[in-house]
């Protein structure tokens, strides 16, 4: 996966800071720029405050080769992304000419008033290429490799189906799994240290779960838990990157580390938890 | 909210960054940093990668009064968390006695080996103060201002519990939501941001909502679509701060807004969507 390009997700806004919104957007963009090969390397959720934004901007936007915003595009005060974006390019903040003219026909079928917090919406940095959507009247854009998208997921999901076909990206990345129901981590440790360091451009991982793939999470201190099959509870080994055929045999190599530990493996990841 | 201690979190795990996992991290510790007045100001979800880890580490340890770090401490050769911590402080990686003579207690009474892999998760940076859970034999750790969790949610959550009263926290941050059906952002920028000038305490803000609060989301580009309430679609404003008298008057505030634009507020959040 050394050879892809690179991307970056922005999640801009105080409401996912806070608690109070879930974050539905990660997770779309993650397995989306997976399969067109440009996998995401960071994410980083940041308020709605200028400074902030445009230091962000600014830092990953030389690191990465794509950098995809959402949140922050509305017509209230609190959405600020697309003049960040324009004060971290250095570039005026102006009415786009084809957005004014696509948004004041739209409102002027529907009757409702192209008011200046609606104009705020057709404003973007100078230069600024369109993503024109499905879902909503208001486009994203983009400027050099910032890609700005709404944060309501039905409408950012709609402008990344417009805008992935126009990127350039390497070869798709892809995922084996197996599991075992039983499995403690701190049992194949070692075996699976060895698969990766076999395979070195894939990356392997170990993810623990409970309740037969309830547990989700974000990585585990599992293992320490016992010995034995408790019902529902084991492992998952994952081997993730671009070449098929090292995929297979990373499969086939974690199987056995499986059945090393005396279990019997499982391809692919464990049903979810019923209920 | 600008006297609080600050809180980063760093999500540490190449599964969140491909999409396999969906994070559920974020918005428990979002909620309860809230509560105990240590605000989350921002989020970096980065790879299993030793250089990327100790360099955001040592980034936002300088910049932030306490970051929590979630996943990456389990036994596997993919569990390096511990190891960056000590490598970004410059302070050896060693086993912990207490953790050690804990855990070894642990696996004897379940009869369970002891082994090298297990060891790792005894591993910590000099100094470490243990972080103890109900949910796992294994425990996370603090150093200094840096909090070291499991990102199995169930065994972070367990952890957190136990942190929690350890830390100084500042005054709990508070919302307050008024919300109705029908309202179109672009009707109530002008009237929102008003609101905004004469609280610069609070963080006022705006979300849309579709099909009665299943909308979720974070940010938006609504507003752009016609006139008219359309069933279950609406905006909810939203009042966050430390002070409850402002927040009542800044609630009352936004009421006000949305009865000029036509419509009548309702208190709190929409309920969520059916199904």
């Amino acid at each position: 996966m050394s050879d892809n390009p690179t991307a970056c997700l922005l999640i801009i806004g105080n409401e996912v800071l806070s608690g109070r919104t879930r974050d539905a957007n990660l997770q779309f963009l993650a397995t989306g720029l997976g399969e067109i090969g440009i996998p995401l390397r960071e994410v980083r959720v940041i308020p709605d405050v200028r400074a902030t934004i445009v230091e962000t901007l600014n830092a990953v936007r030389a690191r990465f080769d794509h950098v995809f915003t959402t949140g922050g595009i509305g017509p209230t005060h609190d959405d600020i992304t697309s003049e960040c974006v324009a004060e971290a390019f250095g570039r005026p903040w102006e009415p786009h000419p084809e957005a004014v003219a696509e948004m004041a026909a739209h409102y002027q079928r529907q009757g409702t008033e192209f008011n200046a917090a609606r104009m705020r919406m057709a404003t973007m940095p100078e230069g600024a290429v369109l993503i024109r959507c499905e879902a909503s009247a208001a486009p994203g854009f983009s400027v050099d490799n910032v890609h700005v998208m709404a944060g309501v997921p039905r409408i950012m999901q709609s402008m990344f189906a417009a805008l992935a076909p126009t990127l350039s990206g390497g070869a798709p990345v892809r995922m084996r799994a197996v599991h075992a129901d039983g499995l403690l981590e701190g049992r194949i440790a070692a075996g699976l240290e060895a698969v990766q360091r076999r395979f070195p451009a894939l990356d392997i991982g170990s993810y623990p779960y409970y309740g037969r793939g309830a547990g989700g999470g974000t990585g585990g201190a599992g293992g320490a838990r016992g010995t034995g099959a408790t019902g529902g509870h084991g492992v998952t080994l994952v081997a993730k990157g671009t070449d098929p055929a090292a995929l297979a045999e990373a499969a086939a190599a974690m199987a056995a580390v499986v059945r090393e530990a005396g279990l019997e493996p499982v391809e692919g990841e464990p049903p979810p938890a019923a209920g």
